[in-house]
């Protein structure tokens, strides 16, 4: 984002270091934002790295490594000495801390776990228990609980007691005895209270929460609809347990939208930067998608094989398969990948599959037609008028017409396809371009050699 | 997300619209959150919404108003009198009030800003000069100024006093008397100060801002690497003008992962919803580009054309075209559309450019080679023994060569083309499957009847 400033820093922070002038440094760091500061110590060698980052005072350096990426993070927690590595565990948030550890070896995690001090073992030991991908799993478990009794004032001291700790007392939350969740008061509704204002007679009641076994797309879709910066998660028995906070739920929005790109292109969905995945995991993740295609690609092959007769009487007809092909997986992925991406942001479901093929039952017959009547001046005044390819209007017309079915065809199968994989609890992602492209290949062709059959005599 | 809980929403506020309690249905929807009433509001029929959004209290109306859907916005807004909707722009936040009235004819915007206060006049016609998708066009003028001498006391006074009005006083802003921006103080850690402590010696003076003229994009990955739940917005000679708080980025980085997927699809993005887009808007967004790609595919046809006597000599080659275009289509946009998202994504620039093509090119060997391994293999044993279609080892060689090649080359046109194309400043997303496909094809074609000739000397 801001590659000079940082190339200047790194130049500053080497000159601090070889000169010794650590106390000169750790201000400089101290002062600097925090991923500023880990954007520097990733430009670094490993062993500079690992010195900056023993200078830094406990709470910066905790800070810093959340966001260092996760190959400098195993370094510098595995050269660390146990004590140091503990002590950057406890001051981490607990879902950051649990996140690192679920990346590394067993030897290292119990090593590690065994330094950190008891209350933090417990939270990440709870944290590390949630399925990826669900709420419970993604939650960190500080936040700042009020009792119902509470004056404003005492709740004030509360937060003033205990407020560096949590990741976020923008808002509080209200418990019962039982750790029910009863209502929310934002810090900046609690500044305007009088001081002898009760907490139970202005908490916000009407919560939104989320249970811990809840899918992180779900989060994400509540946090977009309530325009909410934290999120109370609660149990089963409808217990507070954590908060999830929307800088969280930003990532999980742009891992979510790389995965449904990745699979609408055949390939199965790492959780690893591209320049940072290995050669055999790539082509782990794309080698079986490609066989299964071209395996049932095959098929095809087959029905132009066994059409190969009519190819041969009139061969000027192998030479449009290509165009025929491709229009048709063009205009399947068009209707497919735009139905997907409904799915995904919530504005398309099963209920709307009437409406859907309605709509693109006539946009398949605008398009279908502009296509058709375009490719006929072309075939007569071009491809016979200019080349002399010998196009006979017949020729020209089955053309023209497979190409009006073909599109009908793909927008129709584009369009279901992906909401019935859905209804049926597969991902509607990978029902996307290639598969489809597959079968609208065939259907293209058959339709081909039909026409070719009936207008052509073959 | 809750359609139950809103289906009986929906039935009692009927309810106690029918038998006029007007006062219980102003009590209800006061306890519930603003998105769930515009929820209940949008399954009404038009009268009634109008009916309810007249029962609201001002405040209460401004915000559910802002989360309606547009059409329902513009329903309202042109069927209240001139009073009751300049009322309703004075309560909406300037940059939903902005959103709104860049969508409505030009003479009712300026009958709406006649009966606005002169205030949120002059914030709005401020807006409404950025440019679309710029940082002032989503920013809200609204927000917290304090002054680097007052004391934590006074700056909570401040507060006290003027804080419901602004978006968001989580964050505070330090201005100088120009009204350029000295520094932050998060009100959480305000509340920690004595009262006697002074702005100017607390803030935090490393500030993150943007100015009015900077990119969405960039603005989202601002958010992304900071953490941030606002952030300031200065003009050109550095003053303060606004802000850009989280909820605002969320829905920009929806909208720009849905513009990158479409492009990569071939459709020309739009901002409505699919169901919400009309026949003619969709068959525009789609049209030109199936167009476009149609007359590039009849490049492949004129090579088919051009080795029809070596199609002739050996038909069972024509069975394989197929087989061999979806492939290399395939292993294209795999490398295509990772490269894609990681360009969006900030992790792939020109600078990887020999990383990327290097890890392409061994990516592309392994799968070429086992690729063809297996086609070999089954051209042999089923194609050959099981179906005795006329296939050699030659003929079986210049498959499985021409498929080692096709992918090769596809991933590295795949991986290329999207970077140089956003060096040379057009938009990579562009470059993605289906141009990829058409070019991908030509080049296998070209590559089998090049082999074929060598091979089976035609």
């Amino acid at each position: 984002m801001n590659e000079e400033k940082d190339h200047k820093d790194l130049e500053e922070f080497r000159d601090l270091l070889r000169n010794k002038r650590y106390s000169d440094l750790r201000e400089k760091a101290a002062e600097m934002n925090e991923p500023d500061v880990a954007a520097v110590l990733e430009m670094m060698e490993d062993e500079d790295m690992l010195k900056m980052f023993r200078l830094f005072p406990k709470g910066l350096a905790a800070d810093v490594f959340s966001l260092l990426e996760q190959d400098s993070q195993q370094y510098i927690i595995t050269s660390l000495s146990d004590k140091e590595a503990g002590s950057i565990i406890d001051n981490l948030y607990a879902d950051d801390a649990a996140d690192l550890l679920e990346e590394m070896p067993a030897n290292v995690v119990k090593r590690l776990l065994a330094n950190a001090n008891p209350e933090t073992r417990k939270d990440i030991n709870h944290l590390l228990r949630y399925p990826e991908e669900s709420a419970g799993s993604i939650m960190t478990t500080e936040f700042m609980d009020l009792k119902e009794d509470m004056t404003a004032a005492q709740a004030f001291a509360r937060i003033r007691q205990k407020g560096v700790d949590s990741e976020t007392v923008n808002v509080l939350y209200v418990l019962s005895s039982k750790r029910v969740l009863l209502g929310t008061v934002g810090l900046r509704h609690l500044i305007m209270m009088p001081e002898d204002a009760r907490v139970g007679d202005f908490m916000h009641e009407e919560v939104v929460s989320c249970t811990t076994s809840e899918d992180q797309e779900t989060v994400a879709q509540i946090f977009k609809k309530y325009d909410f910066t934290a999120l109370p998660v609660v149990d089963n028995e409808n217990r507070m347990v954590g908060i999830i906070t929307v800088d969280d739920v930003i990532d999980i929005m742009e891992e979510e939208a790389t995965e449904d790109i990745e699979k609408m292109a055949a390939i199965t969905p790492s959780e690893k930067p591209y320049l940072k995945t290995g050669i055999l995991d790539t082509v782990k993740a794309r080698l079986p998608w490609l066989l299964l295609l071209m395996v049932s690609a095959t098929f095809t092959g087959q029905i132009i094989s066994s059409f190969e007769s009519a190819l041969a009487a009139v061969t000027i007809l192998t030479a449009y398969i290509p165009m025929l092909m491709d229009t048709g997986g063009n205009a399947g992925s068009q209707a497919s990948v735009t139905i997907i991406r409904g799915i995904s942001l919530d504005e398309i479901s099963i209920h709307n599959l009437k409406a859907v093929i309605w709509k693109e039952m006539r946009v398949a017959l605008a398009i279908g037609v502009t296509l058709a009547a375009c490719n006929f001046a072309k075939l007569m005044l071009i491809d016979r008028g200019l080349f002399h390819n010998p196009i006979t209007v017949y020729v020209a017309l089955v053309i023209c017409l497979t190409l009006v079915v073909t599109v009908f065809a793909a927008k129709l199968v584009g369009c279901t396809l992906p909401i019935i994989a859905k209804q049926l609890g597969f991902d509607p992602a990978v029902m996307a371009s290639p598969f489809i492209t597959t079968i609208v290949d065939a259907i293209s062709l058959l339709i081909y050699f039909r026409f070719a059959t009936i207008l052509l005599g073959l």
